[in-house]
């Protein structure tokens, strides 16, 4: 596996989609996000580039709902799953950057409490809390 | 098990909690919504009483997002547990009954492709179809 | 793959745990179990083997917990998993078979709401009113 | 948000449900649960509110099952959801404090085995190891 | 939303890993899988499009595991999931089209016992045997 | 509960299928299995029993799939549940030693990604990065 495979996509005609997604990817995770690609160069560099072009080249880009509508989704998908805090700390941070309030976040989380029960909850609003305060934002 | 059980609760002080709940349910998720209270009436009839009251009495009733807001949230919840497909037809009953449309509902679910894969938004996808026909808004 | 092939193994010293197995199974899921096993007979005998050794030798057969507690264990260990209403239809049979009542039962399956949130809370409360129907019990 | 906005609550006619769920969780949860409400004062008060008021003011105060049987479904709840070692632990706590054995509770989680597989019983098996050792029981 | 858009895309860049998709659909997954994109043309056609060219044409194109090692771990992934029986429909079907036996799907759903339980791996198994009774394997 | 519960076992009838067990685990998992078994002696020494005898001595014994196959819908297992990061670094080890390539671990992963979502592919990715550098194949 090597670290190049990624780069020597950027001549196919793949280009554009991944060259967008990259683009949403900073805009909307930030430096967190990139950290996550990054940490896939060493033994999985094709998943970060799928991330890359699929969740944000072809999703994340759509038209039909706001940046904010689609985090939304997301912190409701990811909180609904359970067990993927490192992915809900890149989102909850995401929802931020794209102009989510605190309040907005905290509400969305616990509106998944009658859907998916307050384990789930809790856990994302410890999350949300960690994000919160890293941020200064409590 | 009683019928009775539910309207005894209206003499004591949670009525302003339960009339709320049931305001906001008829106004959501309108006779769908009312059937499925219905149906718990000869087993469980405070199973009931509670989706009434937590779900739509506090939750549903509460400020910093929109009813929209919320219909997006409890869809991407919905379609990520998978298995919920009764719950599903009621909440996108509902999300077009608070002014969703039909393209921002089907974005909402396929934006979950990435976070919950495909199959549980496929399945989201033909129930949606499904409530989308009954509404002849396909 | 050979119906015989659960027959076979009568002779090995498994017998003892099959057969402790297969009278509990009659015991606490009736009829309904041993359809589940005759299901299994054609594509893969073994499983149903499994079933009855694991399930039923090994673990129904332990000391340290009733039958019932047992059954309200089962109950919502499959309401929580969601999507297993053919599996929650055999033990909410062998609940009752186990001299659970109807309120023990449905209050065991709403005791899960906090946990694990509504909708799955719904579905086998739906199951649970099919049972009882069957049963003459509402 | 406001640490205050929940005891603002205190005067409108939830209070009697509030203070019945205040004692629930004080009894069953003891300060382990005190802790979990404390710690969403700052971001998610309400939501603490939430789980006093629905999760041990409306359900744990239930008639129809004991506090023993209840802690049993709650268990084989968060034992099968998977991904909820913080709650497990407030409620392996909880399952000793009103009474059931060490050996009960380990027979509980194991019995969720056939069912959800070994995998999430092992993990919650590793937490009741580390509560049963804080409380010197093993 | 039109059913044109998914035939308008067969003119950017995407183009090649479209019809690489679309030849690994049809020869894994057979009619069954045409018929899931049709069903999709009229609510969310790019459903049906990311499915066909990250599902096909990036995942299942890649090298370093044969058609047959793919298959066995998107049964295992679907067993696991539960509540996917029209997609695990569609992929027993490719796992017989690429050449395992009724006895290697067989094992591989009953492999996951130990690791997802046993109520997902007899849904699982059940919906083996319809597809063998529909190809005449049983 | 007694340490010795374990071994007492060894005199019935079951020893054939323990000791298989045993032999599998220790082939399989190495000194890794060996020490989920021994972690268990304490609490639920019978637990450990039974992973030996059903997970090994049952199920990996079984003829019809290869040991590198059965990796494969172990790996897809424990990666769609999520929250399995333990057993997960247990079988990725195991998928190793029974001579899976790291690039065919990776893929299998990978492959789950239009099943489960790329969160829990991500999470198993970093699992699997985790234990290739500790035996230094990265």
């Amino acid at each position: 596996m090597n670290v190049k495979e990624n780069k020597s996509k950027s001549v196919d005609p793949q280009t554009e989609r991944y060259e967008r997604g990259w683009e949403q990817l900073k805009k909307i995770d930030g430096e967190a996000g990139e950290r996550v690609i990054q940490s896939l160069q060493e033994v999985a560099p094709d998943l970060g580039r799928y991330v890359i072009e699929f969740a944000f080249g072809d999703i994340y880009s759509r038209e039909g709902l706001s940046l904010q509508q689609r985090q939304l989704v997301t912190l409701s998908s990811l909180t609904t799953q359970g067990g993927c805090e490192p992915q809900l700390t890149v989102h909850l941070n995401a929802a931020l950057n794209v102009g989510l309030s605190t309040r907005e976040i905290v509400e969305a989380i616990m509106h998944c409490a009658p859907y998916t029960g307050f384990p789930r909850v809790l856990n994302a609003i410890q999350t949300a809390k960690r994000v919160f305060e890293e941020r200064n934002l409590v």
